[in-house]
């Protein structure tokens, strides 16, 4: 006893001073006896999410007394909150009892965030009703585009063991007021609705449920041929429909809050109803039909292409505008942000705002798969606010896709907003300590997509490391920076899907495989050629310009018009021509690919110098990341710039930094980079 | 026949514009038959060596008539040359028949560097006797620190098939003024002077000798012993004598004019007098006996150093200065440029000047195995002048390495100087284009100290490339700044010897083997600790600096006198030191290894903005080897400071480019390096 005492003695200030990243934002400290006595935090409500509320700032807050009150009247708050107060006293009401929480956490992020907390009038309301993540978490614990170790659910030691990190999880997300999550891979193993793991599952609902979270699965769409032996999984078929309406129910049965499906049908070899002549419509409303007397969604993804002679990228609104209004009004439509996938930088999906008839919800990755994995630094706010702010122009001006998909256009029953998550068993989460950020960035603007990138920023550097202006400013400034660094030096001018083949780490402009499909090549994106670059979807081309609204279409359909920065998206464009700067086409690839790598050395400035606000193991393990990314750019820069100049045969501007590695060497790289666990 | 005849034509072009470095500065073009009728070439001698200087100018010179007159009264010549002329006629004068072949390659430089032939007046006398190549070539054909390929000398092929690069290396030579070569490592197979191989030695003295060059051998100092079963090779028994003289006799029979013997002798393992008690003198002696007859002389390597207590850098000045005046007229002491090992920059050898009574001679390295391989553009005729330039103080100013060597301060028998050649059979000879000028200006230089490292670089430009000034003065810029780049991002302010064990390629001042000898262990020279860096040499220390003469003594010996570039070879001093710039030790060393970095960068863009200017060959070769430079550099720097930083413990200044490598990871990399053949 005596020994163990000691070592309590002696390791908790290291404990306490530890800092490897596995607190995230949430590094509270419990506040002294002394201050919690001289204020009180009182309930008016009975709940488990209310007494969570009253727990977490009994230990926490350091301020002024706190009164919780529910209030079911105030519908119109949702999962939102009211928070008001003077130096004295503050009153938290909500209509939900998560409301409480989530008002419990605002608080607290005001104190860690040295923000006044003595004059408050706060209305919150969130933006979208389910604020989900998407895990990429295979069942063998592997994540498909995860860079931050294994899967955190021990699908293994479930139900039995539960891992702490469960909880830590739930406690994350509440905290910045995600709602949801759906627990495995859109490429889903049907095994996952066996009873076995449906056991394991319940485990994870019941633990994330007292922090206000549900659980939904990705379904396989052959499930019930695969498990249970039908001779099909035909969607129009009876016994294939009572086949999902028992499985259904089986769930329901443990999970009485489960959430609903996410669906990949009919995309990269995925099964699907167009397995048997019915549509994505036919599909998503049987398993619709079977949750519906639960309350279950299903979340439909439009994620499709096929290898056929159509531009990819026109292809999903292809599919589903036509069946607009045919799907079950507990089906939500999951569209990726723009009509590729996930690129550094893409045109939002025209899909948005072109089915009025259909509710509509946005994927977004939060997982860095074309970013970098969790070796760049990229703050992901400004890609997300992009897509959130960009005018459909569907029915005039301002409809924005955040607007389409919010429900302020048109009502649908819920309105959803997703993204793929980057969480890992590793220690600090995400792989990157700034990863993190992205994690927390996508469940502000889910809550509120009005904040400002680096409104966020600003919040999440101050509760991650310090409040210390000196470090805030600078560190700030660098997430600003960051994601439109990855784009110059991966990706400029609208290029995009020039990545290596398996990884989608490294570049691969010039990758080709025989007999391959051409649209997993390179080139199909890029269409280098003696002329010039970019992919034509003008009216002269794939006509993808046709998809989108006027004036959009006319704006992105005209060289001069076009906005530069998807220039080479919308446009195949001659390596001689203008650009705003002055510069020919090339030159100005060449500067936007040098900004790259000379922003990306920056960084590593802005980050030396700020090595005594910070902890030293987190200093070092960022430190080593953005040499890594220093390391990368250059290549991205060289790799693509050298094999871009067999086709223009123009110099790299002399005042630039020259090349470093041959085109022949770089080739020759080849990265065993598919899994990350 | 007539296929054959139309390959010539097609191929003819090709032939004629194919730029692979072959032909060096040699670049000579026939001239039109219309052009050598204008001008005679005539003799006033007979002579192979004069017709050999005929035949050149009758090809190549497109000027005015030449008469090539030999006067054997004009001694104070020695191999050099008179010419004489105006716009209508040359008069080419010399003392012995290959100063005539020396004065037709000058007037062929003057030609190919566009240099004014109208108005000569010059008169050229060698300032070295000897003027040596020493190949470390084994007999396998391995080179030992070759980074051109494999041996020029195919000992297998050897006597019967003679390779035309045997010819084109003598020429080359010739060009240059380069009289002498010793055709195998200094560390000696004894095979080479088995009857078998010196009959091989023969025919390659037998083309030499048409351009004007002696072979040497380097000769094991256990030959007898080992290949005709001597109890030993003790030298001052009668037993060994003999077999050394009847070994050099046969020698003389194939070889008349064979140059003598290199040797080196108790030296890192190989084998000497010392073997059996006697001293170095003993051992050169009976050699120089062994040779007198014949007129052959003996170089007697002072690379001597052993695992002691002692500074290595004062071992060979402690071995050999008790000797001087007890070696024979005909043996001269060949030592290196530094005190330790050919070092991007030591201070001079203090043995220099230090034995007024015993011949020395200079050994240079031209092969880089300290400085980059092959893969490094560094111009070496700075540090070449740098030692010559030295002043020795020996007996009052002004005598300088050079006019220590050179016989102008104490006379001996023959003068020389060597330099460790940088050749092998890459189709450019040096693997690097570059390499090629260091074999050039150590050529220039052992004829004429007073030259230039400018005058030299632009000549050998201009003859190698092209004479537009647009090209020739970049690229002299880059020449000069090449050598300190080196030493900036490698072993600036006097660090020396911290390379990678095996291979003296890469950085690895962390270098340690258990139980290996220290001195042969990077800390026993940088002495890096938490005070300070670099070796202590003061009186303080090692006291090396007692070995040199007054004033440099004191200059070397206080820390405030001692020059820059060399005060961490003389001193250990303290991170915080101010140095003259006002900075820290610390921050001066970080800014000399950027500014090593940011060197080659910029020599990246000097050479890719004259692309137009070269053949696409080379531009294409030299752009890689510049480009592996910059990432080497990087390396270097990051190595070095990430390394230091550990003893230091101060931030990198942080308005210079971070590391963009982890120590750890660095200490990870293995190169397998020791061959480069």
């Amino acid at each position: 006893m005596t020994r163990h005492f000691l070592y309590v003695i002696f390791l908790f200030p290291f404990l306490v001073y530890a800092e490897d990243g596995s607190q995230l934002w949430l590094r509270y400290t419990p506040v002294d006896e002394s201050v919690a006595n001289k204020r009180t935090i009182k309930l008016r409500a009975t709940h488990d999410l209310v007494q969570l509320a009253q727990q977490e700032l009994q230990t926490y807050w350091a301020g002024q007394s706190v009164v919780l009150r529910l209030d079911k009247k105030l519908k119109r708050l949702k999962e939102g909150y009211v928070l008001k107060g003077d130096a004295s006293n503050i009153e938290l009401v909500a209509a939900e009892p998560v409301g409480l929480l989530y008002g419990a956490y605002h608080l607290l992020r005001l104190q860690e965030a040295g923000e006044d907390t003595n004059h408050l009038q706060v209305e919150e309301i969130p933006d979208y009703d389910i604020r989900i993540l998407n895990h990429w978490d295979n069942l063998d614990r592997t994540v498909e585009r995860g860079y931050a170790g294994y899967s955190l659910w021990r699908w293994d030691e479930l139900p039995h063991t539960l891992s702490p990190r469960y909880e830590q999880y739930a406690r994350a997300n509440a905290s910045i007021g995600i709602n949801a999550t759906v627990l495995n891979n859109v490429n889903a193993s049907p095994q996952i609705l066996t009873s076995d793991y449906l056991v394991k599952v319940k485990a994870l609902a019941d633990i994330f449920r007292k922090y206000g979270i549900r659980v939904y699965l990705s379904a396989n769409f052959s499930s019930p041929k695969v498990l249970d032996g039908l001779s099909d999984s035909d969607p129009l078929r009876e016994e294939v429909q009572d086949w999902w309406k028992k499985k259904v129910k089986e769930i329901y049965q443990h999970i009485p809050d489960f959430g609903g499906f996410l669906v990949k049908a009919n995309s990269e070899g995925q099964p699907g109803p167009q397995d048997y002549g019915r549509t994505h419509a036919d599909g998503a409303n049987m398993l619709a039909d079977a949750l519906k007397p639960y309350g279950g969604l299903v979340m439909w993804r439009a994620f499709v292409y096929n290898p056929t002679e159509e531009d990819r990228a026109k292809q999903a609104y292809q599919e589903f505008v036509p069946l607009d209004g045919k799907f079950r009004e507990n089906v939500i439509i999951q569209i990726k942000n723009g009509p590729v996938d996930f690129q550094p930088r893409e045109p939002f999906t025209p899909l948005f705002g072109a089915m009025k008839n259909t509710a509509q919800m946005i994927e977004f990755q939060i997982t860095q798969e074309y970013l970098g994995f969790s070796n760049h630094l990229a703050y992901l706010a400004p890609l997300f606010k992009e897509t959130l702010d960009a005018d459909t122009y569907s029915d005039g001006k301002g409809n924005t896709v955040a607007r389409i998909t919010d429900g302020s256009i048109w009502q649908h029953k819920k309105t959803a907003i997703s993204a793929v998550a980057n969480i890992g068993e590793d220690a600090n989460w995400t792989g990157h300590h700034f990863a993190q950020a992205n994690w927390y960035a996508f469940g502000r603007l889910a809550w509120n997509h009005q904040l400002s990138s680096e409104e966020i920023a600003r919040e999440w550097i101050r509760t991650t490391f310090t409040r210390d202006a000196d470090f805030v400013k600078p560190v700030q400034q660098m997430m600003m920076d960051s994601r439109e660094a990855v784009v110059d030096y991966m990706m400029p001018l609208g290029l995009h899907h020039i990545f290596a083949f398996d990884h989608h780490y490294g570049p691969e402009p010039w990758g080709d495989r025989k007999g391959g499909r051409p649209d997993w090549m390179p080139w199909y994106y890029h269409n280098a050629d003696t002329v010039g670059l970019g992919f034509d979807r003008t009216t002269n081309g794939s006509n993808a310009v046709s998809q989108y609204n006027e004036p959009l279409r006319t704006t992105f359909n005209m060289i001069g018009t076009c906005p530069e920065n998807l220039l080479l998206w919308f446009h195949h464009v001659s390596w001689t021509h203008r650009m705003r700067s002055g510069r020919t086409l090339w030159d100005e690839l060449c500067v936007h690919y040098d900004r790259g790598v000379q922003e990306v050395r920056e960084f590593q400035k802005t980050w030396d110098k700020l090595e005594s606000y910070v902890d030293q193991q987190r200093f070092n393990e960022i430190q080593s990341k953005l040499k890594i990314q220093t390391k990368d750019a250059v290549w991205w820069k060289d790799a693509c710039l050298l094999y871009f100049q067999t086709f223009s045969q123009m110099p790299i501007p002399y005042e630039l930094d020259r090349p470093i590695h041959d085109l022949e060497e770089l080739k020759k790289i080849k990265l065993d980079m598919k899994h990350h666990n």
